[in-house]
């Protein structure tokens, strides 16, 4: 068998130790071929590919990134070629021109959403799941997700030792658009005093008053907020429009909007740290890479076996198959009661 | 309510997260006062207590340690006190001495057993399992094991660029002495070309038919030994009577005495790292302080609902209650199926 | 003697490192005795003082912050007491309530700045010397900065991996108000393809370019900036006025502008990692501790000594005492050289 | 000019990254041309060669190892080849094979040792000197020993927290065969109770003495002890006999020998982390990547000077550069003043 891989959407530590698996097991054990197409959805689009080998995938299992390149092309949202073919047609001829039988897509919501089309179109998918966001709920963990997790906690004990020194609110942004989980474990690993995510709008006279008893026993606050988190009410719709504390237009994210407003509040200072893209780079944790290597021996099983349209997930200790569609139904967002688990810690 | 808490085996990164947790929520949220018993079970013992309130507790969630100490003091081990009073009657002496109405106790087999006895004397006792090795069948993972696997991981990670230059068969002996899970994990995140583990004896010939393989293809061959991992056959043998390579008493552990052989069978020098105790000290990685977190939340939860006799333990995603004796049942070890996903890259 | 021990201005790993190799010396091996004023000037101007005895000490070695507490307080700049009594008058006093002989005060231009005036006045002082910046004349390294370096050199490296895949200028903001030497050097250990310091006021013509050109070759640019790195000409102008580019207060600090200025010129996303105070926080590098440790060895050396109104400095691998005047005259900033090796590698 | 680049010797992290910046100068700035010769001495005696430019050094700065392998060849050590041509013949003519104007040479005593030899012969050569053990006398630093210093430091630092809960001695074997700098920094830096190092014969009554002290107080000593450390007196003629403590044959180094010497002289148990190639291995700290940096562009500044026969050097902030012949006349040992500042810690 000859089997594409291709990896797309945003950078997540692990990718490489899946593409690593998928081709030790691919090549040593079943004896098919790989090949890779690059940046996502452009590699078989645009008929972009490199040679996937046992001696290419040497030396990258601790290695962040990927070796495949990655991108955000869709082909449902690309325009027909001049011979009006389409991104799938596309897709599909180009798979046919490399003599692919089967393709392993890695990716997350939108990259399993063009796997899960083109499953439907009879094309042999499988699907890695991936998001370091670990929104997904066919799922119990992604891989990306806990190396992230403990990039933001080693930020928040650094923050820790200054802040029994020092006299002004900390705070920390981490990523989440829409679900707070970074947010919400990094913050119970790390000890802070207030989490916010996108799942609780959260009330700015609150934050302010843990942040002011905070203070009164002699310690600084530590705020963990996800990019999405979002005040409650009339504050709300200020944010909205984009509007930093002094109605100008905002340029900085949550992070820095909220210190200026516990400063304004508080008058106390605030400092924002903002971890941004490191959370998505370096070398993925044990934890990380463990599950992506073996998602990457599943799918390749799962190619073997021929059991198009899964796509491969974690249960409990186990790696299961669930069906492609199901990656897209629902987004995994936190339930209340882990929040209320973390808020025992607040203020 | 009135509960004591101990901590009780060798040590384990996140017992001081637990110990957090437990006083946090148990203060805070239920208004429970709560006494710490010294060096595991010594302290109720030898009536050895300390303070336990909130400003006990600061600061300690990224320590590794235990606030309270440990030690493998075994009350059914204990001669009787000169009043004829047996290890166990002392510990309800003194625990009513302390007006303790419940006790949470974190520790291993030992621990929990001593645990479970007490329970079914009628003491109120909740359990919290603890044990590096991950080898309790009742729970999904413990805390300690995450955080030892990543630094044998980064051990691992070390060697590889060592092993590129050099010309020497690198062995890495980790903790395991009668579950491999250790090794597992940290050699398929490593990227090891042979791991060693207690549950599946090692053919020599085989190990040293790796090695040269991997030789040839002009990398250094990685090594992952468990301390409880033996060789098959004759080899095990020599190996019990705890002579080395050349017939002489043994220091060094396992994976000494297979440098030796492979220097002995391949001619090729053969360097080992002992990381020992550095496996069981330091910060808690933070799924540890997570995990850590939710059980000392739940041990408290089930004090303050009155399910005594029940440990908490992971399952998926969720803390559940179990009941304390499965915690001694039967040990968790590397099933079948785990080895065959690592062996996929042996050699 | 008696030695009264402080530490003042911001954080810096390393800072219990002194502390502790002054007491363990001095205690252990001369027979001193010490008292600790907390919270930088604030505690002998208020007289408020803790123990510092060698259990005192015990643990601290590895931990960042200052269990002395530290504080911005300028005796200088205080009020005098309702009895006329000026903040330098005060303090004076309060050393003589306490029976201190000597003082080892340990911080940056401020802590010194003082420390030379009590020395003028006959008090007995020590000084060693403590900023992050590494912007001291006398001394080759100062304590924390290599902490600070590897921090920001670590966060790099992770954005590294993510610029190999993504399509963003990545822009780490680091410390550095006057002085660009932590710019420098992470951004040469961490592979920047720009760096821009205080010392040098940047052309945003070149800094595009350069994004360009990188761009070209198919990797996205990672810049670090120092917090007080300006533009040169008309830009400048902007920027002191506090304007972000669309003209309205700026909220985020040269980072976050820059970004907005490379988006606006070159069309291209622009991401702004802020590193802020993590880069004060955690346990120091081992260089650190060694520096910090040989300080308040050689600190406390010199107390006994009698050498007074000195500050202890690194020349070479040597620990040498100059005159403490010294701290303050002069800022070391990046030689043109020093930059001129870091910019082979722009681009 | 053409300029040949080689590693000779054992693995140091920076050797990459001296590489990077010889070639990344030396192409972008100056217009030469490199070619690499691999594995040490062994490349231009067999003119086994790799391309050297721009690209093929992309990415290698954080990475351990060398790009160009090593190894321990000595031509003066090889038999002359059936022409009757020696060793450094062999050399000089392939180097002329290859077009090679000079050669720029990055290794320990025994590769600068050679490069000496052919500098005598008229070979353009310019030295990097390499050594993990920083023994070398020309030179404050050289890279590779800050990263060995951190990863035995946070060894120690791990030991310390399970030293607080254990009752046994724990001991850390370090690199360092004739000099204790490793141990010495190491030792410091993570606050060790005692250091045992090449220079300094030890007394095992006196070690006994502080392990005793040690446990009294209540914590677990922990002893660093250099590979190259030997006892004083007798012991030193058993140890040299390469018996272990009950007259066998001894297969483990020092610090297990000294495991067994405690625990029959105490009867406390002693356990040993034996951290071997680990220190060795691993991303370059930041202090290392700059230093290496600095001494690659150096380097090429001197080729490009032609001011052969000279090695760089660091002397306090400065780069210099000292005749070849220096770097393998005297090893830099441990100074007593710089030993007796650690005894102050000692028990």
């Amino acid at each position: 068998m000859r089997i594409g891989v291709l990896t797309g959407g945003g950078d997540c530590p692990g990718l490489n130790a899946v593409i690593r698996a998928v081709v030790r097991k691919g090549v040593g054990v079943y004896g098919h071929e790989f090949v890779g197409f690059r940046d996502g959805w452009k590699g078989p689009l645009e008929n972009i590919t490199m040679p996937l080998g046992i001696a290419d995938v040497r030396g990258i299992l601790p290695r962040g990134g990927t070796i495949l390149g990655s991108s955000r092309t869709n082909p449902f949202k690309v325009e027909d070629s001049a011979s009006g073919a389409s991104g799938i047609d596309r897709i599909r001829e180009n798979l046919a021109a490399n003599s692919v039988d089967a393709l392993i897509a890695i990716g997350g919501e939108d990259t399993l959403g063009v796997a899960t089309r083109l499953h439907e179109l009879g094309v042999h998918v499988i699907g890695v799941p991936k998001t370091i966001d670990n929104d997904l709920n066919a799922t119990d963990f992604t891989f990306g997700f806990d190396t992230a997790v403990n990039i933001a906690m080693e930020a928040i004990d650094r923050l820790h030792t200054t802040a029994e020194s020092h006299h002004r609110a900390l705070i920390v942004e981490v990523m989440g658009r829409h679900a707070g989980w970074i947010a919400l474990h990094a913050g119970m690993a790390g000890g802070a005093n207030v989490i916010l995510i996108p799942e609780q709008p959260f009330s700015l006279d609150r934050v302010c008053a843990y942040v002011e008893s905070r203070f009164e026993s002699h310690y600084a606050p530590i705020l963990v907020v996800a990019e999405g988190a979002t005040p409650d009410g009339g504050e709300a719709a200020v944010l909205e429009k984009g509007l930093d504390a002094f109605g100008h237009v905002r340029l900085g994210g949550i992070g820095e909007w909220l210190a200026a407003q516990i400063e304004q509040r508080t008058g106390k200072e605030a400092r924002t740290t903002v971890l941004g893209h490191i959370q998505r780079g370096g070398t993925p944790s044990a934890f990380d890479r463990v599950l992506a290597t073996r998602f990457g021996l599943n799918a390749v099983d799962a190619a073997h076996d021929g059991d198009w349209g899964k796509m491969v997930a974690l249960r409990g200790t186990d790696i299961v198959r669930v069906p492609l569609a199901e990656a897209t139904t629902e987004l995994k967002i936190v339930d209340p009661n882990r929040y209320a688990e973390a808020e025992v810690f607040f203020g």
